[in-house]
């Protein structure tokens, strides 16, 4: 039988010459399988021999497959591990290096036991440094999500005003996103005022907007599978000093990573330019996160920027800088791009000015 | 140091009668750890000895775990791995059972390497009977979640007309669901419109409904954590004879496994009850799926409807009953509703008439 071409050839080729040494792979995640083949759908496996490259999948998804992995064999199983175990005799493979975080111990006992004459290698390293750098479609698919997001945001802003809850500015700034042509959102969206601003990870719930309060709004868009990540902190009425301060503290953090991006420098280096900056003004131990991560296929990837993070920033990576401060019980101020990592610096693709905005 | 009475004693009990001779246990999904202990962030273990239970969490859900799972105690770790290695080093634990299904090999290896002296046990059946038995507070949350989901179907019913296309339906849906209560939607709302509503799985796109389509929405509300799903197959201007003798049958399986539920009946059989009536009409092999499945914190949980599954029907098990016939390339009908198992019988909790609607 005649394939196409493979679409993915050089992603492929990538994944196999970082693992030279292992004869076949088995690659289990969504994101990765996605990536490699162009198959969007669920539950499949992925094996990537020296020269083939098999999809397997359950009935349900058979056509997509065949439809959206283009050049690559489809195999239809009943179950997962019956499958992999299947092709494994199939092609008599004696070793198959397979992608750790993405496998349950559940499963892996399971393959086990029907290969006892098999060796299972887990992979050394996780396969995110596939992704990391991103090609043009990459790169106009996250540049799309980033202004589907921005334009949503510019709309509901009239929203931010006291009386109005967290909810109902959450809702309506998703609703926004997706009938204006995102597929999904990137994640559940924050919308945090006052108090609820100074928790990272906040919820939206059923407070209202008061005067005087921060609302941290951490949003995005997923445009063809590819997400965007941006944070704005908006004053209600007018800023105090205080929050004044913090927000130019912040954003002069913010400004000097960005300014420091570009291709050759370090992931650590950046996070403790980032850090610096409020560690300087007394408050290095409020700004309790990285200051960024890759975005992509998922909305956290790699690289983290983060200290002890080593790696080494390149020309096509997509990461967030997102300093933020937080005030424990009182407020937080966080702000945050998607950047594109070029040799010169880099591009922001988020669209919404980080000026203070009281409103 | 004193602590509250356990919220969920009787279910940590459960738990412990489900694994006697394991000395302490180790379970890691998000949805069985807030069934046991209240606690509704991510990333967390919890560890249950014979007469201690202790959660642990990151930096992030320390508060948010302290507020939830009252009278359990909360370990804080940096890393998850480490900290269940902590806690077991800490406790002396020799030999500790482990949920394997929600385990990633990566993070087992580490924690085997940690351990060198203890036994990891990956134990012999997973938790789901756990949560298949919902008690009233349960209840209470999916029939309210059917509510919301009902009233948001009855309001949107007027945009299913020629010209409107799958995806404004499924987004006015979601919309109006979690505007009016819902706290997420419990899966990607499937509207599918003519062909799309012959496959089992379809995504809702930019098809626009035409004359003759039958329509399939395919949704539901979440409310406190618990799911509710429910599927309606509308036949857009006047059905054929062909539909209109397809949804009778379809509509006669679904009566006819509902009258055939209540504790005490094996789930295969309530399948084969379903399936027979479609086979009898020589359709048997375009029902491609399972009858139902249980639902509640996660919206398919135990116990499945399917041929094999022989576990037993127990009064307060939430399932749902959803026989389809897809045509492919042609048309498909679902009708699904969800029920509460009695002793006598079952009780509708979706809201929605399933007499067959042309609109």
């Amino acid at each position: 039988m005649r394939h196409d071409p493979l679409p993915c050839a050089d992603r492929v080729g990538r994944l196999h010459s970082g693992f030279p040494e292992t004869d076949a792979l088995l690659i289990l995640s969504e994101k990765n399988i996605r990536y490699l083949t162009g198959f969007t759908g669920g539950d499949g496996a992925l094996m990537a021999g020296p020269d083939w490259l098999k999809l397997l999948v359950d009935g349900r998804y058979v056509t997509q497959a065949r439809a959206e992995a283009r050049g690559v064999e489809v195999f239809e199983f009943r179950n997962r591990v019956d499958g992999i175990a299947a092709v494994v005799r199939e092609r008599a493979i004696g070793e198959i290096g397979f992608e750790s975080p993405a496998f349950t111990v559940e499963e892996y006992f399971k393959l086990q036991e029907r290969l006892p004459e098999a060796t299972l290698r887990p992979l050394p390293k996780d396969f995110e440094f596939l992704r990391a750098v991103k090609d043009e479609s990459e790169i106009d698919r996250i540049r799309e999500a980033a202004r589907i997001a921005g334009e949503a945001l510019a709309a509901v802003r009239e929203m931010i005003r006291p009386g109005v809850r967290e909810k109902e500015i959450a809702l309506e700034l998703e609703y926004r996103m997706r009938r204006d042509g995102a597929e999904q959102v990137s994640f559940e969206t924050i919308v945090a005022a006052g108090a609820n601003s100074a928790l990272p990870h906040a919820t939206p719930g059923r407070r209202a907007i008061a005067d005087g309060d921060c609302v941290l709004i951490d949003y995005g868009a997923v445009c063809d599978g590819y997400h965007s990540d941006e944070t704005c902190t908006f004053i209600v009425g007018r800023a105090s000093e205080r929050q004044r301060e913090v927000y130019r503290l912040v954003l002069e953090a913010h400004d000097r990573a960005i300014r420091a991006i570009r291709a050759g420098v370090s992931c650590a280096e950046i996070d403790r330019i980032a850090r610096l900056c409020l560690v300087e003004a007394g408050l290095g131990v409020l700004f309790s996160h990285g200051a960024g991560h890759g975005v992509g296929l998922d909305v956290h990837e790699a690289p983290r920027l983060a200290a002890g993070r080593e790696e080494i920033l390149r020309a096509g990576m997509v990461v967030t800088v997102e300093p933020g401060v937080y005030l424990p019980g009182v407020w937080g101020i966080r702000i945050e791009d998607t950047v594109l990592v070029t040799e010169e610096g880099c591009e922001i693709l988020t669209r919404t000015s980080k000026d203070l905005t009281m409103i």
